[in-house]
């Protein structure tokens, strides 16, 4: 065992770099993953973790997620992205495989298009990884799928579903039929009730930015969108916010490939 | 306009009772709506509002809610429920409808056995609302509806689907069928897709408690369930909350009964 290192110690440093900011990760392509049952499945689905840090003292450590480094007393708490941080804070490698692999053998994909809420997302990745989805895309601009929120709001579903970021076009150049969500009418586009379109083909469901939806400018003759789907509200309209409208959608999705 | 009122006024004094306290709440039968829009859309719907507190020199005012109440400086930002409160805070009747009555004419109820979680249940009634549900239904013991984190949570839900307290037992002698969801096999139970179980008559979808799920002894002799349904999950077992399962529970119904 290493001596437990301080705040400024170089390494701690750098662990704090890539829980708060996202171009730490992506430069280093590393991310952090926080608490023993999430770096328990990362380990379990194949991740390729580095290094564990836990409190000095703590007894703490998944098995395969590394060594062991301690933090000396009080850096621990400090270091962690909540109040009471667990242990271990596990650095892992981020996945490599590029978005046009992930794409070419996918069937079903869901596309979030400037999506920037971490809860949000955290609970679209389980949505689609228990609805069957092989892949989750996010566009550029969109909040990091390896931000600590998303992290743990994915509550171990990031670990089991690939998640890459592209563009709409990449998405349509590889085959996939776009089909948009819309709440509002626009001109010119021809919208199907989610529950009468068939989903059954290559498809990936587009979601929009949580304030914005996908662009008003977009309608069947321009933009990439080729199929505009609904879901038909009883009740008054925008009432489903972002997330849940995703898990209605690719839960029909799998009902109909069922 | 009246004076404004201190900390120490009874009235402010009620009015945090309203907000911290359920027995206060319901020895009223009153509680607070926080924030212009929502009490808009109480207002708008139907719900009797008594009276609405702004912070001093406030021009904030809801055509409607109640004659407006200033609050002295600094304290309606210490009275209101959230770290910058939204002004009014509204004091609003609950409805009286009995739960009987309720029941009587509804043909698809979503039951909430022992929720305990305020956020949770403010997603399922904006889900319940959304696909059409007549009725949302907690037993005794879960979360109280009337909690400012739920009225928040609901995005003003809330005020256009019914909610009532009865036992399971009371849902079934109005002639609902009581669907039950598992995520666990158990002994004694024939469990069925949501999607493959006919939903289309008068149905009380019953989700059970955050961790404990309803109760494992209950089978298909044993309680008061009548069907067991589960949703067929390709990923890992267990990855949807109680909050996402019933907004793909609820929108199955609603897709059958179109």
């Amino acid at each position: 065992m290493m001596t437990p290192l301080s705040m400024n110690n170089s390494t701690v440093q750098a662990l704090r770099k890539l829980l708060a900011q996202r171009s730490a990760r992506h430069d280093d392509g590393r991310f952090v993953i926080e608490g023993p049952v999430s770096t328990a499945e990362a380990v379990a689905a194949g991740w390729n973790c580095l290094m564990q840090f836990v409190p000095e003292g703590s007894g703490v450590r998944i098995e395969g997620a590394g060594p062991v480094q301690e933090l000396a007393d009080g850096v621990f708490e400090r270091v962690g992205s909540t109040k009471n941080p667990q242990a271990p804070l596990t650095v892992c490698e981020m996945p490599t495989a590029s978005s046009a692999d992930v794409l070419r053998d996918a069937s079903f994909v869901v596309v979030l298009d400037q999506l920037n809420d971490p809860g949000n997302l955290g609970t679209i990745l389980r949505s689609a990884e228990a609805a069957g989805a092989d892949a989750v895309v996010l566009t550029p601009g969109s909040v990091d799928v390896y931000n600590p929120k998303v992290v743990r709001a994915s509550a171990s579903a990031i670990f089991h579903v690939p998640v890459v970021t592209a563009t709409l076009e990449q998405v349509a150049d590889a085959g996939l039929t776009l089909a948009g969500t819309t709440s509002h009418a626009f001109p010119g586009r021809s919208v199907v009730a989610h529950t009468a379109a068939d989903l059954t083909g290559r498809v990936a469901i587009v979601m929009g930015n949580e304030a914005a939806g996908l662009p008003d400018e977009w309608n069947d003759e321009v933009g990439p969108i080729g199929l505009w789907l609904t879901i038909p509200h009883r009740g008054r309209t925008e009432s489903l916010n972002v997330a849940m409208a995703t898990t209605v959608l690719v839960f029909e999705v799998a009902r109909q490939r069922t």
